[in-house]
């Protein structure tokens, strides 16, 4: 399968003769479409909030699945698209194409890459359809063209309400056999500590996630100026809050000792972090950089380097395209 | 790289005109040599002590490895070795060709490569050599004639007075770019908990080596009945002590911990344990499967398998010789 990619087109060096790639980013809040073009410029960007049907609906979901790619189809670029990639929350099985989003309590097993195939052709274009979960299409989106641009071994993280991830390996996308690998925020941190919602103990998101932090900040005694999510423990914290700051404090430990596993198991050498909490700059960042080196202690992981995200919320579309261009569709 | 790797002959299918791969095992306690036939045979096997010189006399400690190429070399096998591989203690730097073991106070940053390479052709045999980590060759070894036989994705360790490592990914061997990728022993699974020797805190080999069985046992009040290593504190769980029973149980917690942190990072679907402490057999197996659904609980992670290592002693060896196939020579 390795040798079957083909490589991303660096920038300014695309086939003009490639065409557009249809993006599809889907989450628990919104469902997002755009045709990007083989230099990264996205065109023609759409979205639907994701509908709150009943549980077993999946067709009310998948309706606004439709409705974008219907809107995508209406594009005088559409017809010069070769290729269609899809982001979803996870998890997913691209090995099946399908998803079961725990934050999508309609969809479980659903075959969204078959219904996406039947979409794109009913408007007239039978595209190939990649699939990936979205920590895997944010980093082939920072490899591509942001942070992680030209690291040969890096993991990519989103820390938000959830944290999640993915991995570029020997300067490849390392999407892993059902499009999961990178699953940063469920590997245990503290094997003696609590169940997280996943039905693992001790995980990274349990312990570093914007909603980990405001509550533990809450829980501790914080006392919230308005804003009592992870935004405005960040701001306390900023403002010099002992508490606030102890709170960003032990998640910087959590994520250095996540970061550090990966960098130790698998070489990645950089640790690009977006996501809401990540916008908290130097409260988040300091703490794990500074905590780092409790962890990467082996003299491989010497070098290891942790740097914000550069693409913000464009990465979803940007990274379900690359993933497209850089993963083989599925038999 | 990962296209110029070439495959490593199924058991059986050996090409007849391919030649031995000079192997070298390099360890704190051995250095040992042979050369391993197309099929996995061992011939002319030898092994010195690691020689236990002061501080800072490499070549005395290379000494050995010399005289084990040398008795290689007289074998009547010599003529025909097209290759060399050498395992070695790590840490390595197999990117530079160089060793800084451990347990090996005399060799840092020693260039065991080249070194190795001016013997093979002071004999007549100017061979490409590779060099990896210990833990990446036991992971070539089981990968190619042992329990990962035919996996895509797998975890191979050794659990014994440390915790050692290697991966293998998309059914290729993965050493990282400095062959120690899949140092699973130094990952912290306890981000809270107490210094490792590497420098880390809360490492895996703080909690389930040998060595950190026996401790922990007699700080919790077990009274060895001669043997006090993690042999006898295996004899005594096997018999029903409980100190021993709960000294195995939290090796095993912090074992699943780690093969399920590997598994949710990088989709390896299988862990292959080996190791003197492996051969306790149920009293450790027992806990570490037990324990595993505490840790890998996302979906993708469900058919996680862990099996005891096939190859025993012998995979040191077999090992450099299998990496040195699987894996392209040094530029």
């Amino acid at each position: 399968m390795t040798t079957s990619r083909p490589a991303v087109p660096a920038p300014g060096t695309a086939d003009p003769g490639d065409g557009a790639t249809v993006a599809i980013d889907i989450g628990g809040t919104k469902i997002a479409g755009a045709l990007v073009g083989p230099d990264g410029t996205m065109a023609c960007t759409t979205r639907r909030p994701t509908p709150r049907g009943a549980d077993g609906d999946g067709d009310a979901v998948f309706a606004a699945v439709a409705e974008v790619v219907a809107e995508l189809a209406r594009s005088p670029l559409w017809p010069g698209a070769v290729r269609c990639g899809i982001g979803s929350a996870g998890p997913v099985d691209s090995s099946r194409g399908t998803v079961s989003p725990v934050n999508i309590g309609a969809w479980r097993d659903f075959p969204v890459r078959a219904r996406v195939e039947a979409e794109l052709a009913r408007h007239g274009a039978p595209l190939p359809t990649v699939l990936v979960g979205d920590g895997v299409a944010m980093t082939a989106a920072e490899h591509w063209l942001g942070a992680a641009r030209g690291r040969a071994n890096a993991l990519c993280m989103v820390v938000s309400t959830g944290v999640g991830g993915g991995l570029v390996l020997d300067n490849r996308l390392h999407p892993g056999p059902t499009g999961n690998a990178g699953h940063i925020g469920h590997i245990s941190v503290a094997f003696d500590g609590e169940r997280c919602v996943c039905g693992g103990r001790g995980c990274v998101e349990s312990l570093a996630s914007g909603t980990a932090i405001a509550r533990w900040a809450l829980a501790e005694g914080w006392v919230p100026d308005g804003d009592a999510s992870a935004a405005g423990v960040a701001a306390a914290a900023a403002a010099g809050d002992a508490v606030a700051l102890a709170a960003f404090d032990r998640a910087g430990r959590a994520l250095a000792a996540a970061i550090a596993a990966c960098a130790t198991l698998a070489e990645t050498d950089l640790a690009v972090i977006g996501g809401g909490v990540a916008a908290a700059g130097d409260v988040l960042f300091g703490p794990v950089r500074a905590h780092l080196a409790d962890y990467a202690a082996l003299s491989f992981t010497g070098g290891l380097e942790v740097v914000p995200a550069a693409l913000g919320t464009d990465a979803g579309l940007i990274g379900a395209a690359a993933a497209a261009m850089m993963l083989p569709p599925a038999a």
